[in-house]
């Protein structure tokens, strides 16, 4: 990048092809890129007031020009990085990210679909591409996922059960809650968080099933071992690395500096045996 | 298992009975494998959508006949298998876990017994016993538990204790939550968990006996603060566990060889004394 | 204890007095102690069925009667074994605990008393004293608990504070909340478990106070901050006691044996020196 | 500290100012300090008692000139500091900390406003700055801010853009719930919470809006394992420190035992060859 930045910079004897690729480069320099940051947060805060319909009653029509400016900004932009970079602009995961939630505002219709069009306040998430410091976040969030992967199957597999549990036994008596897989998974997502799962389900349902507290609390017990679990697992790993970082880089040094004495070591032995007169040997 | 793997493959110039041992075998073979599991993923979507009355119907029938079929299909693994191993099929507890689940179904009258029926579900348990990863999982999670054995005791004593103790207090103003025994095990449970403890019963116990409120908090205090001990025991397990996999071993490789150390040391100084002349060792 | 034992096993020519020592420190031994636990789990159980009236209704003097045989069976126990240490009995905090929880049953009145008697099932707690590994678990969270001891004096000052502040400001318009110190204090403690904090006190509150939020969401924040202090604390202190007991020894074995080596080292180049003419030090 | 004290104990052959001085820095004498506690303690529990209105009935003048005398103490101690210390006084954090808690009590007709005047009470707070173990765990806390800095950024985007999606979404079905930003905010931060979510606020808007559980359970994931991160940071960083304090000084010292050991060697093998004949080379 920064070699681009230095050729953007100097002299233009070039073809206009290439000029025009010069010009494109701009958007890589650390002036634009803080540029698209203000820009994000100014659109951000103008979807932010459009949620007021006070605001929107007295300034919507500029609201809504501003936002399509913003929007502009953002396609110029991701059009000279595509300009620039070609093909391989996709290959980033990020670029792609960018791209969809910038794309999504442009699909025909989208303005009128109530759900797409509030979507456009993802675009306040390119902040994380733009701020260093948070990607490193996210990223290392994202990396510690698969270490809780596994172990989410195992949940997803206990939730399916108990979901086929409740819904064959207590369906029929409660239909609001366990009327159907998906309405037992979600009661069952509340009893996990542990929200008013007595009061508000368990104790109705006992009222009518006296035993049913049995499903309920082995699956109380289950569920928040796993997540214990989840939360052990993504602890260990972090606590893992950190001790990795830390402490075994001295190790091996130290591992290093010893096998040096060895040889060292074996140096001397070999020089004093060498000075010995042969018959020494039969000495010891 | 791939040695019985490479037998089942090879010629037959063998005896019948051997001969129907081969046959028995192909049930370890990978290919046997993944289509069990695919018959347990199968069997677990059949019963998911029996839970729907309007699917169950229109093709009820099918799906009855399937989850027969689904059944078969694991009656006859588990019999291949038990015709391998013998009687040290039931010495793994995996097979055992599996021979339950499969052999509850089989129980004469359990098609009417409407929770014996639903248990079926149970059966998408046996994906743990296929899927190596979460095997694995599984059974770090259960090696985790004795851990925790104690420390359980004494959190049922400490239930024990208040229950008896609320149950004689406010046995008779609030027979619904604290009547009986099992009924205040339940409550307490349900103040471990914090679901609605003070909103929903605390404080209207607390309109009746205004210091009652000493009893629930000490019991939030003291149980959350076992509970607490038990994550602690779990976390601190599974950290030592790590440090022991990623330092220990190199501590114990430099101990090695800081004595291959002393030992060359040694015989360098034998060495060095042999050659001196018996005089010598009077100087310094 | 093994020495008092065996003494007590031996034959029987010593004067009376020093005979019925010897009889009191039966209550030492193993068997002794496997009956006592039985008996505070028998009692525990006996307490356990006084609290259904039913069961009361039918045999409650049989009840009562096996209760108080447990009493004599205990003070039994407490006086052999004061009788055997006198006075250093009371220098054990566990002795002492025993002494108090078998002794409020004693008090005159306390059978009518319905508070106290219920405090008969506290005796349940001498199991801990009674199970080696319970006693264990128990004294490593006692011990555990100076290291949280100033950080709950901060959680304490900022209780106060807030319950100061909710009772001035929302005091006269929520008495049943905010009416006065202990009433607040409890409220802030429902807060600080979160329990039904926002549908059931905070959002009425906001409906009379609008910015009464302010209030209590900091106060979420502070507090919740400072219980996960709490909970580091006690993880940090454990890990490094691991740390202390996996890592540490090992360290200091490497330690000497690395200045055993330099001793080595110093004594074969004094060799050396003591060899080379006195000129050859000027050479290098 | 120590040297202040100790002039301020001497003999008074000094000039007035100086004499001035040296009475001033009386106020930093541990006995002083001690006062200085127990007047914070005294005033908090004056102002504790004057939220009860009964007491107020009986003796509010004596409080009220009580807490009037505390903060006349108060103010002198911060005046005798300030005369000590000069401009220098300003730059110590806690200080300006005390000096804006007693300040704020004297801002003319702060004595009406109610809110004002309740928030005397953090005079309390003057304690932290006051016990010695306080400070270093405040300070501590405060230390570990900075790491969970840029993720409460990450938090609070997400925040934002689910507050601006809600609004938008249900803002006009549920105006209580999601009708402005802040609204929707603090409904927001009771779902992370675990508050009611369920029961309270999402299924009556799902009963509305059948499809919005996805915005819901998405925001609940997200924000809770976001919130882990918080946590995992600050455990991290508390064992590491600890780590870097057991660990890292026993490391050290073994590299520098070990480039000793090595200069040793480096000696001893300088000292062999420079005994060796120059041909003794050619033989190994």
């Amino acid at each position: 990048m920064l070699d681009t930045d230095q050729s953007a910079v100097m002299g233009d004897r070039r073809p206009p092809v290439s000029r025009a690729r010069a010009i494109c480069q701009q958007v890589y320099r650390p002036g634009a890129q803080k540029f698209v940051v203000l820009v994000i947060v100014f659109n951000s805060a103008i979807l932010g007031l459009e949620t007021s319909a006070a605001i929107v009653g007295r300034i919507g029509g500029l609201l809504s020009f501003l936002d399509k400016a913003c929007l502009f900004i953002f396609c110029v932009e991701l059009l000279m990085k595509m300009a620039c970079e070609k093909l391989s602009f996709f290959r980033s995961a990020w670029n792609l990210f960018d791209f969809i939630i910038v794309g999504v505002a442009l699909i025909p219709g989208s303005g009128q679909i109530s759900v797409l069009r509030s979507l456009r306040i993802l675009r306040a998430l390119r902040l994380i591409t733009k701020l260093p410091r948070l990607k490193i976040i996210v990223e290392s969030i994202i990396r510690a996922l698969p270490s809780i992967g596994w172990i989410s199957v195992l949940l997803l597999i206990i939730f399916y059960i108990f979901a086929v549990l409740v819904t064959t036994l207590f369906g029929q008596s409660f239909p609001e809650w366990f009327g159907s897989l998906p309405a037992s998974m979600f009661s069952l997502f509340q009893i996990l968080t542990l929200d008013s799962w007595s009061m508000g389900l368990v104790r109705p349902v006992m009222a009518a099933f006296p035993y049913s507290f049995v499903i309920f609390i082995s699956f109380i017990l289950l569920s928040s071992f796993i997540v214990l679990n989840v939360f052990i697992g993504v602890i260990v790993t972090s606590i893992g690395e950190v001790a990795s970082e830390k402490i075994e880089p001295t190790l091996k040094i130290e591992l290093r500096e010893l096998s040096e004495l060895k040889e060292q070591l074996a140096r001397i032995e070999e020089k004093l045996s060498a000075k010995d007169p042969p018959d020494s040997a039969a000495k010891p």
